[in-house]
């Protein structure tokens, strides 16, 4: 299979593999948004609680490191939004994608900019919403997902999606490999997004300690931690995060205070003891820091290995 | 594709489809058991908390409604456990799925009276240690689906479950279409289990309330109460679903209470202010009560089209 000739993804974008970077705030630096592009997927900066003069800087990196498209993630919570979009389009930024949320008042100014604008959506309404005004693909991402998620899984919330719309469908959490991929697919997606799978790779200046936890989770170490407080995110069980969890049965304030940067402390920092480690239930899949263009050869060379196999077992 | 001939679900069952009735208290009588399996899949009596005598009743009713092989599902809180596994062994009944719980002591006893005998799994680990133990097979359960559940989503179970073992793993959570059923199918499942599906159909003696809910109900429409009583449920969110849940932040043996007898007033009584309508999270996905033999055949052909597609898609 050519995805080239038969993907939209890959058209749309103007990539070989329809492979893309979830939006990771910290984690989504320039450097590896670029080893994504350049192994054939989209990379894709985090501009998260970014500025508008740090992602300039971000973009302005990324433009050195890759002649490949790119995007950026833009959180519809940040309060830089507005500067940001501006920022984009001056920019032409090829692609962006935006967290969950509604971007309905950008996207006139950012389709006119020749912009691919792909939001995230946690529900089959919200993706016939996006697509009725104009957007060019949907992330469905399931609730086994890293950081903010909503509440409905992958498996679920992909088929309803896949049945609301007709604009391509990229399919996430949970998915880390090929097998995922396949199974995806075969629900009517026609990409992926990854975040946990790239944090794990080399090129991630997201700190050791990070990088090891995943390593040595099993599918049941995550936990929601936020939930009460109205923004759930799942993270890796550490003893910060079922702190957490204890403070929100008991003092929601204290919980939120000691959530403020901690996904900075995690990421940067790799404190053990303040942190947010983000990652989705996948990371029980994940055994080895590699190159970011090994992991998407893997991940391509499985979902072919996985379809034939399946298809040759259908016939 | 002749799923007798290369499938293992199949061949080990004595069925024409993988496709498998979840183990459902009140819900899972003889009459739906038997709808199934007269339409190819493996109808199961869900024994719940019923004694010895109900569910020699509940056997002896099956066998006048069909001659096809069937199943009980054991729970393994059940405190007739013991009665109930030396009947199935009396009764020879064909297969046993067991709920979340370790079976190993009953397992010699029910392999050596022929029985095939299938635990459901909310971990890779513990498929492990049933495949050790003798398991036929294993059905891995992600928390999307209705009633008890656990913590990881189906596709990450599924898949982690896949590469754990080498017996055949069928797929449970959020499945009630033929696209689903080929999802599972891509990840390595070679069968799946449906609960909620078979309650919205003509078969089920469900009290109509709980059919309406399901059919109205999105993919957003569930919630799990009971977690900080540590028997997480998922049902469909009721005013009811609701107060339990603030309950439970509040005076957990009050919730506690309303919840005993919350499914048999559910299910039997159609009672929409105290019962608890377990369902999974693919009640979104369901809009039609139709006879068993339909739903199944649809799934069949729909698992078929899907399939071709995909594997034309990808050639």
């Amino acid at each position: 299979m050519n995805f080239r000739q038969n993907n939209r993804i890959c058209q749309l974008l103007n990539i070989e593999y329809p492979i893309i970077m979830g939006g990771m705030s910290w984690a989504g630096t320039p450097k590896l948004a670029a080893a994504v592009s350049n192994a054939g997927g989209l990379g894709v900066i985090g501009s998260g609680a970014m500025k508008r003069e740090h992602l300039k800087e971000a973009i302005d990196t990324i433009r050195t490191l890759t002649d490949k498209p790119f995007g950026v993630n833009i959180i519809l919570v940040s309060p830089y939004v507005d500067e940001l979009v501006d920022l984009v389009i001056e920019e032409k930024v090829p692609v962006v994608t935006f967290g969950a949320g509604n971007p309905s008042k950008y996207m006139t100014r950012l389709k006119e900019a020749g912009i691919r604008v792909i939001p995230v959506v946690a529900s089959d309404n919200m993706a016939k919403m996006m697509e009725r005004i104009g957007a060019d693909a949907v992330i469905a991402e399931g609730m086994e997902s890293g950081g903010h998620i909503g509440e409905v899984t992958t498996l679920v919330l992909v088929n309803a999606v896949c049945r609301a719309v007709k604009i391509p469908v990229i399919a996430a959490g949970g998915i880390a490999d090929g097998r995922a991929m396949a199974a995806m697919f075969a629900l009517g997606a026609e990409g992926i997004q990854m975040g946990t799978r790239f944090i794990a790779s080399t090129e991630a200046d997201t700190h050791e300690n990070f990088k090891k936890l995943i390593l040595k989770s099993s599918i049941r170490d995550t936990v929601v931690t936020g939930a009460p407080l109205g923004h759930p995110a799942r993270v890796i069980e550490t003893r910060f995060a079922r702190k957490v969890r204890e403070l929100e049965t008991k003092n929601l304030q204290e919980a939120e205070e000691v959530l403020v940067g901690s996904l900075r402390k995690a990421v940067v920092d790799g404190n053990i003891e303040e942190g947010s480690f983000m990652a989705g239930q996948c990371v029980g899949l994940i055994n080895e820091i590699k190159p970011v263009k090994e992991i998407i050869q893997d991940i391509v060379n499985e979902f072919y290995e996985t379809t034939q196999t399946f298809c040759e077992f259908v016939k």
